[in-house]
């Protein structure tokens, strides 16, 4: 049990090391405006959360900005003028960057570090997740719980704001969030490492507390109406569902991430 | 476990008892305004969520009012004139009536419903919650792990309202809900009905898997701020708590009930 209580100091740490020269937190919705400041903030390292470029733009800078942005797993959204004339700012030059509310982590480098702390991963993902309120949530149970980390798409996930963040009691500025650009290529990553993926299903035939979350686990939480994408579905080792009592088989997404981190919880400590 | 699939239908036959004679559903904050209209509507038996009577008003047919009101278990609030005025209807005289979105039922037809069929009552008292989308949240997951109804005070506890109805997914339009004047007398009656009441609490040394669910309970959830009432807290049976894995040992009030209904679920479906 005793290392399910290292996750706050463990922010700092890796907090320390990796954004060491960072300025203040920035206030509300700040944004970066123009090329050169967003190619100085990247060059700096500071956590952004996307990048607005104009969609007709195509020059050299344009192309620095995309592979620096790359190289900082922060996502480039190519977008007509309208909507970057739309934020109200003016000389942005067709470049406007979002400044993060959270701070970002390389799912290989949490792996690590928990690894080498002796302990089992566990990770959320949240698949399609849109609602903030949802996500906001399930980052309070997952901090609460013990998760390493929760890994999220850099697209079609609910925006990591101010109402996430008022929803997760905090959470969300403490646990460390992995961005990832592809989940299909983050679950062969964790593949790699030895651990295990399950997918929740309300059709699975196996209950959660017939699995075995022991061992280092990642868990996929799908949206409530369109459940977990059908190709990372697929790819998942085994797919579990929390038992109901009724025809009425429908639980909150984050009332069943809490579910299910209680389950595993209650496992690591018994065994 | 068969027990735990009658809800739905439990439902229906108890609103056919008691509501045979009932109008087709209200539509959104419909109100029932002038003394004459609510003390009709009382006399049908329609489901009223509350009644407005203008404070200084005290005459035989306020008495009327208010006695008639007492025996359907609708709340009655005194307030100024321009609490009504406030209302936007002309004509009201002092009375106006919320027409409710949810039936009430009485607690004592619950449990001798539930016990006749044989089954251990699981009842969710809700304290002092007033954010509607966690009751809605709760009322959710309560329908969907088979709790019997769930027992809310007439004060002091958010509004069934639509929000709180799109949040429960509409389980809070099939799910029985009983309306108490005070939740001390009904811990009272749950005892002499022989049913155990757990107050849930961060501070618990009791965890939730270590308590007897498949007893007949009632579980109290506080609000998360203030927790359970004292005096409430003090005649409930015993005090259990989620075991948390961290510091920020902090829960949403709807993932706490809904991790509480699995452990629930979980013991009765071994039993």
């Amino acid at each position: 049990m005793q290392g399910f209580f290292f996750a706050p100091n463990f922010v700092k740490k890796i907090r320390l090391k990796s954004f060491r020269h960072h300025k203040p937190r920035p206030k509300k919705n700040s944004l970066i405006v123009g090329k050169a400041a967003i190619i100085n903030a990247l060059k700096e390292g500071k956590a952004l959360e996307r990048i607005f470029v104009q969609r007709e733009l195509n020059s050299a800078e344009t192309e620095k900005v995309m592979s620096l942005a790359k190289n900082s797993q922060v996502p480039v959204n190519k977008v007509p003028a309208e909507k970057l004339n739309g934020m109200n700012v003016t000389g942005h030059e067709g470049f406007i960057a979002l400044i993060s509310k959270v701070k970002y982590f390389d799912v290989q480098q949490i792996i690590d570090y928990v690894v080498e702390k002796g302990e089992a991963p566990l990770f959320i993902i949240l698949d399609g997740i849109t609602d903030v309120r949802n996500i906001g949530g399930i980052a309070r149970s997952a901090y609460s719980m013990g998760v390493h980390a929760i890994i999220i798409p850099d697209k079609g996930v609910g925006a990591l704001n101010d109402d996430a963040i008022l929803t997760s009691a905090s959470a969300l500025e403490n646990l460390p969030i992995c961005r990832v650009n592809s989940l299909m290529k983050t679950v062969d990553d964790l593949h790699l490492n030895g651990i295990k993926v399950y997918a929740t299903e309300m059709k699975a035939k196996k209950n959660i507390s017939e699995c075995n979350f022991a061992e280092p686990v990642a868990i996929v939480m799908g949206a409530e109406e369109k459940g977990i994408f059908p190709a990372l579905l697929k790819i998942c080792d085994e797919k579990c569902k929390i038992p109901m009592a009724g025809n009425f088989d429908s639980l909150n997404v984050s009332v069943a991430t809490g579910i299910i981190l209680y389950e595993v919880l209650k496992q690591r400590s018994n065994g």
